[in-house]
C-alpha cells in the first residue's frame, strides 16, 4: 500500500494492520474535529456507510499504477482511445500531458486555470470537478498493441505478451465496443469526479489532434472487493469478488509482470470486457436455478456447499443421489483456480446501465475490468465460461479490450517515458 | 421538514435551526460512537465531504412526496411508463403495490423475499442493493395526463392545471424521449439503491400487465441545491441552484398546490426535460464568453454585478459604455423571477452522460426536473429561455414529459387512492 490515506498524506507507508475500513471512520472523525483517530466499532460494517470525499491517493512513486491494488472506489468511467496521429512524439507529449494532469486530479485540484487571466482565453480546466475534493480518484493508463508498431518506432518496445485477444467462445463483440490504442480508467468515490477527468483528458488528446474517443461505459456501482472491503452486488444481485485477489502474494504471482525490460516491470496487462446481462430474462429465473448458475446462495453468497460467504467450495461434494452439489456448469466451478491450473486474475468491475433497449427492456450489465501478468490467463478462463457456463444465457460480452499498464512514474517522469528512451 | 434524519429515526421534528449539513456531521460522528452531536466546524465546507449511507426518509404521513422539498440526494433515477392496461383497477392496484414498495426501499428493506422459502420460486426483490441501506432514497410518483381520461373513468379527476405541456421555442424533443403516463424519480445519495428501486418498481409493472418502460436517464451528480446545501455544478462546469427555492414561504407560493378538491392539495406538477449539453463546443468558448451566457462568473457563480454568489443581480447596470453588464441574452436575466412577474420554479436537477455519441462527440448533458404549481409558470420561462437564451447554441430539449404529483399517502393508504373513492 503506497496510497495516501489522511487528509494531509505524509506520503508515509499505513500501518498494515490497519484496514481501509479503519482509516474510513478515522477520516470521517477527523472532519469533525472533535474525536481521536478509532479503531473500528463492533459491528463494524457501518463503517462503510461513511464516504469520505477528501481521501486522495498518490500518482508517483509507487511501483505500479494506482487504481489495481487501490481498494475499489464506488464509481468508474472507463474510456479507450484511437490514435490519430502517426507521429510517435505526438503520443510522447499526451502520455506527458496526460500524466501531469492525472497527479493534479488525484490530488482535487484543477488541470489548470478555469477562468484564465481576465477571462480572455478558453478555459484549461471544464470546471465542474471544483469544490468536489479528490474522492479517492485513480486515473490507470493502457497502451494497446497497435501503439507497439513500426509507425511509431516501437514495434521492438513490445511487451512480450501483449497482443489482441483470442476469439473465445460465445463472443458476440461489436466493433464500436471494442479495441483501442489507449485507454483511461478514472475511478472515484464521487463519478463526477471521474467523469471529469475523463473528459479533461480526452480534451487534451483531442486539442493535441493525438487520439480520438472511441468507447466508454460508466460504472455505477462497484461489483468487485479489494482487501478490506465487503463484496458487493452485482445486477444479478449476487455477490461478486469473494474469491478476488487480495493478498500480496497473488498480486506478486499473479498481477504484476516481473520479466522483460526494467519498464515493462510492475507494469500488468488489462482487459475489460462490457458484458450485456439480460436482467429482465435473469428476474424470471427461480432462485433455486440462479443458485445454480452461479453455485452460490444469493443472500448469503455462501457456495452451495458452505454456509459462509468465504467457505472454499468443495466442487467434489454430491448430493446423496450423485448427483454434483456445484454443479458442472456452476460459474464458479469453471472461474475456480483449482479447476484452471492455479490461474487467478484481479476483477475490478463495475455495474453499468445504457437505460432502456429497443424493445422496453433494462439495459444493463457489469464493465468487467482484470487484470494478470499474462493475458491466457484470461483467455484460459473465458474459454471454460464462454463454453459451458450455465450464466451465458444471461449475458453477452458485447466489448473487449487488451492494455499493457505500465508501472507508475516516478515524480519528474511520465506514464511510458522509458518507451521513447 | 419530516424526514427522519438520525440513524435511529424517532420521527420528531428536527429543530428548524440545524441544518442538513450539521445532522450530516452529527450522523456521521453517531457511526464511530465517539463524537457527541457537534456543530458544523469553521470551514463546513467539508462537512458536505461526509456521506451517510444509513439516512432514511419517510413515505407516509407528510403533507407532501418526499423527493421534492427534500435536499438533493447525490444521484438519481428517472423513469416514465406507458399504461398497457385499459382497466382502472389495474392502474390502483399499481399505484398502491408501487406504494407499498417504495415504503419498503426507503426503509433500505427488500420489496420481499429475495431468495423465496426453499428457493422454490422467483425472488420477489432482484437482491442488488441488499446491505447498502436507504442512502437517503426517495421515490416520487408522477401521473401523466392520459391517466385522467374516460378510459379510466377519471376524466372528471383530472388535476385543474394538468395537460400536455405547450410546443416551445427551441425544442427538438424526440417522442421516445418524451411523455408518459406516470413517472417515478428515485433520488438517493448511492446510485444502485436509486437503480435497485426503479428496477424492482418496473419489474412490478410489467408483471401486473399495468405499465411498461417508457423512457430513462440516469443522474450522476445533483445540479440543484436544496436548503443547507452548497450549490453543484452542471457540466457546463458553473454553479446550478443558487436562486433556486429554498424558503418554506416559497414552496408554499410556488410549489404546493392550494386549490382544488383535498386529494390535489400539497400535491404539485412535475415537468422533466432530457436538455443535451454539447459540452465539447462549450469547451472551446472564451469563458468570458461563458460569464456572458450565464450572466455569472465560472468559479464564484458570483453574478456578473457582484462579487458573491449569492449577491442580487442587478439586471439594470450598466458599464461606462452605456452596455448592460448582465447582457440581455444571458441565461440568469431571461430565468430570473424579477423578469418574469415574480415566478419561481423549484428545480431538482442531475447530471447525466449518454456516452460517447455517433460522431465521438461526448454525449451528456442535464436532467432537468422542476416542480411547481402551475405548469404554465414553467412554460412562460421557458419561452422567454427557448427564444433568446444565449444558451442555446450549446444545449438542445430532445426529452419533455409532464406529471401531476399526488400528495403523499398517510400510513395505511397509498399513492392516488383518493381518486379511486
Amino acid at each position: 500500500m503506497t496510497e495516501k490515506n489522511e487528509k494531509n498524506p505524509s506520503g508515509k507507508t499505513p500501518n498494515p494492520q490497519v484496514s481501509r475500513r479503519n482509516l474510513l471512520v478515522g477520516a470521517a472523525a477527523g472532519t469533525i474535529g472533535a474525536a481521536p483517530f478509532a479503531a473500528a466499532p463492533a459491528g463494524a460494517a457501518a463503517a462503510e456507510d461513511v464516504v469520505d470525499l477528501t481521501r486522495e491517493h498518490a500518482f508517483y512513486g509507487a511501483a505500479e499504477q494506482a487504481g489495481i491494488r487501490t481498494p475499489p472506489q464506488r464509481y468508474a468511467v472507463y474510456m479507450t482511445f484511437d490514435l490519430t496521429s502517426p507521429r510517435a512524439a505526438d503520443l510522447q507529449v499526451l502520455l506527458a500531458r496526460w500524466s501531469g494532469a492525472i497527479a493534479q486530479l488525484m490530488k482535487g485540484q484543477t488541470i489548470g486555470p478555469v477562468e484564465p487571466m481576465r477571462n480572455s482565453g478558453v478555459g484549461f480546466d471544464t470546471g465542474e470537478a471544483l469544490d468536489l475534493g479528490p474522492a479517492s480518484l485513480t486515473v490507470t493508463v493502457g497502451l494497446g498493441p497497435r501503439v507497439f508498431t513500426d509507425a511509431y518506432g516501437l514495434a521492438q518496445r513490445k511487451p512480450a505478451l501483449l497482443r489482441e485477444l483470442m476469439a473465445l467462445p460465445s463472443d458476440t463483440l461489436k466493433p464500436e465496443l471494442s479495441g483501442g490504442d489507449l485507454s483511461l480508467q478514472a475511478c472515484a468515490d464521487d463519478p463526477q469526479v471521474a467523469y471529469h477527468a475523463i473528459r479533461d483528458l480526452a480534451r487534451i488528446a483531442k486539442d493535441t489532434g493525438t487520439a480520438a474517443t472511441r468507447w466508454t461505459v460508466m460504472g455505477f456501482g462497484r461489483a468487485s472487493a479489494g482487501k478490506g472491503q465487503s463484496t458487493p452486488r452485482n445486477l444479478l444481485g449476487f455477490k461478486d469478488g469473494t474469491r478476488n485477489i487480495k493478498d500480496d502474494a497473488d498480486f506478486e504471482q499473479f498481477v504484476w509482470t516481473k520479466a522483460g525490460p526494467q519498464w515493462e516491470r510492475h507494469g500488468t496487462y488489462q482487459v475489460a470486457r462490457k458484458i450485456q446481462m439480460h436482467i429482465e430474462n435473469w428476474d424470471t429465473d427461480r432462485v433455486s436455478d440462479q443458485n445454480n448458475v452461479l453455485g452460490r446462495h444469493k443472500i448469503s453468497g455462501a457456495p452451495l456447499t458452505g454456509s459462509d460467504e468465504f467457505d472454499t467450495p468443495d466442487f467434489g461434494k454430491k448430493q446423496a443421489d450423485g448427483t454434483l452439489i456445484i454443479p458442472a456448469t456452476a460459474h464458479i466451478r469453471l472461474a475456480a483456480h483449482e479447476n484452471n491450473g492455479g490461474i487467478k486474475i484481479l476483477r475490478r468491475s463495475y455495474n453499468y446501465t445504457d437505460g432502456i433497449n429497443q424493445f422496453g427492456l433494462l439495459d444493463a450489465g457489469l464493465l468487467f475490468i482484470a487484470y494478470m501478468n499474462d493475458p491466457a490467463h484470461f483467455e484460459a478462463i473465458q474459454t471454460r465460461l464462454g463454453a459451458s457456463d450455465g450464466l451465458n444465457e444471461y449475458i453477452s460480452h458485447i466489448g473487449s479490450a487488451i492494455f499493457f499498464v505500465p508501472p507508475a512514474p516516478q515524480n519528474g517522469s511520465y506514464i511510458g517515458e522509458a518507451l521513447f528512451a
